[in-house]
């Protein structure tokens, strides 16, 4: 087995941020070697709070960086109405014991990835802010970053406008700056995540690991499960974020096809949408690897066994 | 069996809108009152004398009135490259005998529905410039118009960009009239009508026929096909616009869903996105039913039965 | 003396539309075609019936054209606060005893137009609504009118919003329309208007005339000061459209430039605004002679010597 | 007396740029704790060299530090038309002997505004993008920073477009930061410039001199001048950035007023207009003193008089 792969996860915990948290930590092909946090789902109070929360049932010991706690250009939206007031609203949340270091998140990304030219892969799973202010901040970076892995945007539809999804939205020109900045880059949008679906039969798969980190997941999965229920009427949640690390991990479980994704800063009713060009009719060169296909059973059993590692 | 319900249909033909004409000229259910032409697949002059010459080979007396050569607001854009330099490269075209009524088509839409108020059907099939400048001239129709059912638009991706299908961005301000108007409306998108494949098979339906009217259509379609091939590896093309009056004809062969939508005028990627909002997010009132699935091969059954009816 | 120029006014009285009737009709240079009205100021059904009155007032029986009751693409704004309700607010008004016509005021344009080849001027004095409904439902017409000099816009500042003039944000696609038409083209906006400011010693020049119709000047040019006084702190009211028949009269006494012209759609805070390229940093070629400086003095004496034509 | 004001200089000079820091270094009333440089009339690497150098020219050791060497969102315009390939042509250039610092120059505006909570000045006369990034990286410090005085934006018309002056358009995204933060805030744009001509018996005030520095400053105003000849006709060029300082020195020279001020974002052919509501027809509340008229003689004074006070 070859040295496992450097990763910076960038989040906005969030239910689905929590999972890949946990995810993450429990793969051994991986070394995580920073949370960051941003606002999104809820403030960026929150979202670090909750990083902090997440990482202590983990008993883990990363280190948490917190980041920008409002868009690069725009005003703040919130998704308070998905994930509830605390943005994990469902499990017990212990009092965190531990808390983030005192630089900001940009700065650690930027300090990462020069000290690691090639190597690292960063995860984001929000808006991304951080990544474009460590990218403004420090444009020698983009070339010797390895990889960006993003959970955000649709080939389809939205979910927070018709047009677009949430962590798109919130931050339409930070997404601007990333997927202009020639980075390799991986969009996993909500035209796969809604292949997901974590339904009933696959909440029990972690309730049965019998263990706290499984009735964690459990419960995460399940109060995610009723927002979707009431807008789209499914019977379970997308499990938008750890399609990420899943992607890394096993990406023979997914399709991705190159094409040129366009962020729309129009400020019309699509603003915020990631304008992909399935079919080429732009002539313009890819700019993103975009997943088209997730095999969703492997995904939720891969998850399952890593969930299944943490102790009883 | 109730009177024939009166349409008018508004087109640029276009392959897909002759054949929407031979579809609807042989359908007893609909009275034809006018052909209205419009700028679009191409210029004015040759959709008005593709509908002529559509006319002709129908052996109809249907009267057809010139409109709009350009959009309402912007400038012009064409697609020349998927229906040829005529607009219906492929089959033999006669020379039309017969040429257009002197009226504009706007001022016959405006006319015949003030002089059958609540009975009129328009089916545009192509840019929706002359039913716009038909409502704009004469605010009172748009109540007193039955029903609006367009091929235009997607839910989805676009044709001519990534965001926009040809008939939406070639006169998106005239959209906006149209569904910002009030009158009761379907649109038929490329979400639809990408499910309505014209493959071999479905073309060797016509060719059977034996008659010039049935090769005529597999003449049609087989041309249509190739562009379709080249840029979506498909091996058929989209039958988009006799969707409309086959949904007139046997709604049963269809799924529409009411959803808002709102036509992108910003300028930017998206202007002439159709943007549907099928989610339900933005509490909008529904202005629209929207086509959402189709029965394809009852679609072409029906529609090869209604070809078969033109005489040997 | 050579024959007089044939003109139709094209407005939404409104105060200054009013006196820019009355200004006409009393100019022996000009041979008055007819009135066509457009929403703007206030309602259509009003500045209708304000076209009817004036013409009434100035004991004329030239024809008036009803036309649009809203904007080519976009919502109604109005300008009720300035006008007043009736959108002639502050003189006594006469009951019109004479109707409108039964032609569209666009249907009139264009058959005046083709009539008379290469002869008509179009003076617009409200949103360009009906000039660009003539010119996409007739794009025949644009090379046959000889000059459209138009009350609209501004190079600086606005007075609807800190972009935008009333009369372009009103209806800025129809201004597109127009000022993308290639027609010989006059703007006269805000920033020339703004140099014609009917103080209390000029109405006096009106009042002072003895006559009823100087007396209906005087009372509208006093009205619309109290808006001007609340807003810009002047002490009378910018008289605008008359600058558009005083020019055609004594183009001696104002200074125009060529320049390029831009309709912003943007939909943005700009939306409306007539992006004028002064100092020709674009390399556009120029669409429009724009008003750059006006003799106040001698064009209100102009506006004086005509309105005392009037009977006593 | 008073203890002299902590200011910072944001510049991308840029000869007004050089002029700015003459003026700012030779005022006891101010105190200079640095130099940040920005992208801007030309990049990074030259307006960074051209600080050092008129640092050197200036006999003085305050601190530059190197900034943003593009715009926030978009990609980077430049102004080499204007100032030469080096930015600073026109007058013999020493080559610097002394580097820049470390820190980024948000890194210094942050710590320094946070070091001095409530002192500190600003002073941009390029891009926002070195203040948009310090503001977003550290939203604690707008409310500490003093004031901030940015040469930039028109509230009549553009530079770099018919709407849009250059810093403005460089990089709107980071202009509305700053409009949207909430700090104290002076605009002196291209309304006010423009009435700060270097015509020829200005330039003499500074050749005069018979020192080093008058003939830089004379040889920067005279190659400056050029490119205005050109464009406007002038006889001589805006001195755009002094405006700044000498505004500081002696408000009494200048008259400002509170208006609201929205950042042009559409993308249309108004992006990066300041827009402001001068006549205050949106409700919205003032953010920013704009600067609406100048005493140019008063100022062209002030400046002399302080270059004179570099050794001969
Ligand atoms: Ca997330
Ligand atoms: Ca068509
Ligand atoms: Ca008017
Ligand atoms: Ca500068």
């Amino acid at each position: 087995m070859s040295a496992p792969r450097p990763v910076i996860l960038d989040l906005d915990p969030g239910h689905d941020d929590a999972v890949n948290i946990l995810l993450a930590l429990a793969s051994p092909e991986l070394r995580v070697l920073g949370l960051t946090t941003v606002f999104g789902n809820v403030g960026l109070d929150r979202t670090t709070r909750n990083a902090l929360i997440t990482r202590q049932i983990a008993r883990s010991d990363v280190p948490v960086y917190a980041g920008a706690d409002r868009p690069l250009v725009q005003a703040r939206i919130s998704a308070e109405a998905v994930h509830g007031e605390s943005g994990l609203d469902g499990p017990h949340l212990p009092i965190p014991t531990r808390g983030t270091e005192d630089e900001h998140a940009a700065a650690f990304i930027i300090r990462t990835v020069r000290a690691h030219p090639g190597e690292i892969t960063l995860i984001p799973t929000g808006p991304l802010t951080n990544v474009a202010l460590a990218f403004r901040l420090a444009p020698d970076i983009a070339p010797l970053v390895r990889e960006v892995v993003w959970m955000g945007g649709s080939t389809d539809t939205g979910n927070w406008t018709p047009a677009a999804e949430f962590n798109a939205l919130a931050d339409p020109h930070a997404a601007h700056v990333v997927f202009g900045s020639g980075v390799p880059l991986t969009m996993i949008g909500l035209n796969a995540s809604h292949q997901a679906i974590a339904h009933p039969a696959r909440v029990g798969l972690f309730r049965d690991l019998g263990t706290p980190t499984g009735a964690f997941v459990a419960d995460l999965l399940a109060f995610f499960a009723e927002h979707h229920l009431e807008r789209y009427g499914w019977d379970g949640g997308a499990l938008h974020d750890p399609l990420t690390v899943a992607y890394l991990l096993r990406p023979d479980l997914f399709t991705v096809q190159p094409m040129h994704v366009q962020i729309d800063l129009s400020g019309g009713p699509s603003h915020g949408r990631t304008v992909a060009d399935l079919w080429h009719v732009t002539g313009k060169a890819p700019n993103a690897q975009v997943m088209t296909h997730v095999n969703a059973d492997g995904f939720f059993q891969l998850l399952r066994d890593r969930i299944a590692t943490y102790p009883a």
